[in-house]
């Protein structure tokens, strides 16, 4: 019932960013084919795992695919692969890659067999260097900027941002190029750098022109938001919260209900600033800061979290992973984004489905990742179309298995 | 000459993600229209801005699109802006969002003007209450789990990265609803919450399944790689790398290029485990770290890091955001993402363009933003299309204004 049904996209993939990427599509209603080799990809024991040594990632980030397992050592592995990418049907030729093999592989090879094949590939860097997430962040300069203010220890992110968003432009990617060929008939390659992604977020946000125009090296500014005011406090409670005066009437909620009004003026007028500019809550967070602490250090968030939703302020609170998970129902089955589901290998646990919602299209429940190799006999007879007794020769001969 | 050459989609946003959303669509080709009050959106003057208070993040996430500045208290501007936005033609129609304003600007109302109507919204969370990067962050729990191994403080993210998330995702949901569209001739509404894009990642990558079936509540881990091998170390010349160690061939490489064969053969037979296994190097790794780190304090950059890519190490220098521009040629005009060019009330810098090289069209050279209400005459007659008297009308009555 998706809004891409009747799509068809082959994956040839590990770790995040490219199954993110066919996973996105598989939420919206495409057939989306991973294949590995036997043993599994690259990310097929990837941590966190169950005391089994089942990998949660790989469950995570392979949902709603169907899975197939192939020896491409071996010449008819290959052929087949090729022949599952390359097959026949208007909304199928679709490849999504970050695996860069060169030769049968290739957009050059492969669209030999098919030449309005869609290809897109994620590279490490624009040389086809490797780069992960983990090297990309410290090269364009986050850590260093991240952490507490005064501190020379660079901190690295544990989500793997850029990872998700390339993955996500790999989806754009392949959808803009599906709309080319949808209207000229051409195919194409396209080609994403991580480390591209990453060095043009940089200047996106402003961060190149702040060291070329004026000349600033950005310093760690705590968990401060940058250029407006945001701050972290702990309250009466022993809880922290996050709160966000980033749009003046934000700000102004906030010194509202805490009742800092008369001390902001004061502030004002002894600074001979207006802190309803931005920039001037940002240079003078501190002595703001200083303002509202004794009112969080009183107050619990019981106290004052109706009010703060009253008024407009955005706020939350600090939470961690299994705290958010057992506190916060948007984190649960109440939502639906969510549903408690059997992940084979795994046991059930909230899994989510896609953060989209097509009008146009009945959202789909949360499904399970596929095992290894589990559809591994139907792709071969439904997509590369082999007979029956050949199949079961591949699986004879341990050239592809099931699950 | 971009993918999405004549497409139009019409923008009304402010801050990271639908202005990125956007931007991607212009990058690719579509003419983007951005909307705007007369004194600019909420982004208008946000940090960081130049010494004359221009913003580098506004010049940074509007680049390639068209601005029209419209007073949308007067009805005669919300009548304009209905007009483009439902304007005619097959790849029109698109409306990209996060204002959630009800009435006239909401999806019923639109789509009785244009009946197939796209319309993108991105939501704070599920319920429409505001949220942000920097609560949504702390809420789902990524600041718990950042920082030094022990430290009890959150560490809040600099990089908004579910804005930059979202916002790709609003790229993809646009052209996914514009497929749609062209098939079946129907059009929608689709929504995204900021909130359940963090909380889906949340599952997508493990960490739902690591509390729900594992009972873990990930601890920080300092710059550790989670769950394989890779750390940062500080070398003999002052200089910090990462180093990665996540697959079974970088881990080897590290191995070999440090001479370290032996003591870890020593250590893998004092733990007895195999240290290709990427969960006994994550359990262990602060033997591992031990091993290695008087290595990387004898040894400079300059002495191993052809060592290191010539063996299949990924690695990386941690560079502030200034020195990443200084030094990296990736960062630099040298690089096709990037020019030199000039920014209106702003001067010259390097600007990024689209990370996409689809082979079907030539890369597009980087743009600048437009100034606010640059291109608003040439809106109102080319797709308003109001006669020429009428528009003077509007300037003359400030219901619009120029750049």
């Amino acid at each position: 019932m998706g809004i891409l049904k009747g799509m068809r996209v082959v994956e040839g993939s590990a770790f995040v960013a490219i199954p993110l990427a066919g996973m996105t599509l598989a939420q919206m209603g495409a057939d989306v084919i991973r294949f590995d080799r036997l043993e599994g990809g690259l990310d097929h024991t990837r941590w966190p795992v169950t005391r089994d040594g089942q990998s949660l990632f790989w469950a995570g980030l392979n949902k709603g695919k169907r899975s197939i397992a192939i020896d491409m050592k071996h010449p008819r592995g290959r052929e087949i692969i090729t022949e599952i990418i390359c097959a026949p049907g208007e909304d199928a030729g679709l490849f999504l890659t970050n695996l860069a093999v060169r030769g049968w592989l290739d957009h050059p090879t492969l669209s030999t067999r098919r030449a309005d094949l869609v290809m897109v590939t994620l590279l490490g860097d624009r040389h086809g260097r490797p780069a992960v997430d983990y090297t990309v962040n410290p090269s364009v300069g986050f850590p260093d900027a991240t952490g507490p203010e005064g501190s020379t220890d660079p901190v690295a992110h544990v989500l793997p941002a850029w990872d998700c968003i390339a993955g996500n432009m790999a989806v754009s990617a392949l959808l803009a190029a599906e709309r080319h060929r949808l209207r000229t008939g051409q195919g194409q390659a396209v080609q994403i750098a991580l480390k591209d992604v990453a060095a043009a977020m940089l200047g996106n946000l402003g961060i190149i022109g702040e060291v070329a125009v004026n000349g600033v090296d950005r310093p760690k500014g705590g968990n401060a938001l940058y250029g407006a005011y945001g701050q972290d406090f702990v309250c009466a409670d022993g809880e922290r919260v996050m709160v966000i005066g980033l749009t003046e009437r934000q700000w102004q909620g906030l010194v509202r209900v805490t009742g800092t009004g008369e001390a902001m003026a004061a502030l004002e007028a002894e600074l001979g600033v207006s802190l309803n500019d931005e920039g001037a809550r940002w240079l003078n967070r501190a002595r703001i800061t200083a303002i509202l602490a004794p009112w969080f250090a009183a107050h619990r968030v019981a106290e004052f979290g109706d009010a703060f939703d009253k008024s407009g302020v955005t706020w939350s609170v600090f939470r961690s992973f299994a705290r958010a998970l057992r506190e916060d129902p948007d984190l649960s089955a109440g939502n639906p984004l969510f549903a408690e589901i059997e992940q084979p290998g795994i046991g059930r646990y909230p899994v989510p489905g896609s953060p989209f919602a097509f009008s146009a299209a009945e959202r789909e429940a949360p499904v399970s990742a596929p095992l290894l190799g589990q559809h591994t006999e139907e792709i071969l007879a439904d997509v590369a179309r082999l007979p029956g007794g050949e199949i079961a020769r591949l699986f004879d001969e341990g050239i592809v298995r099931g699950a």
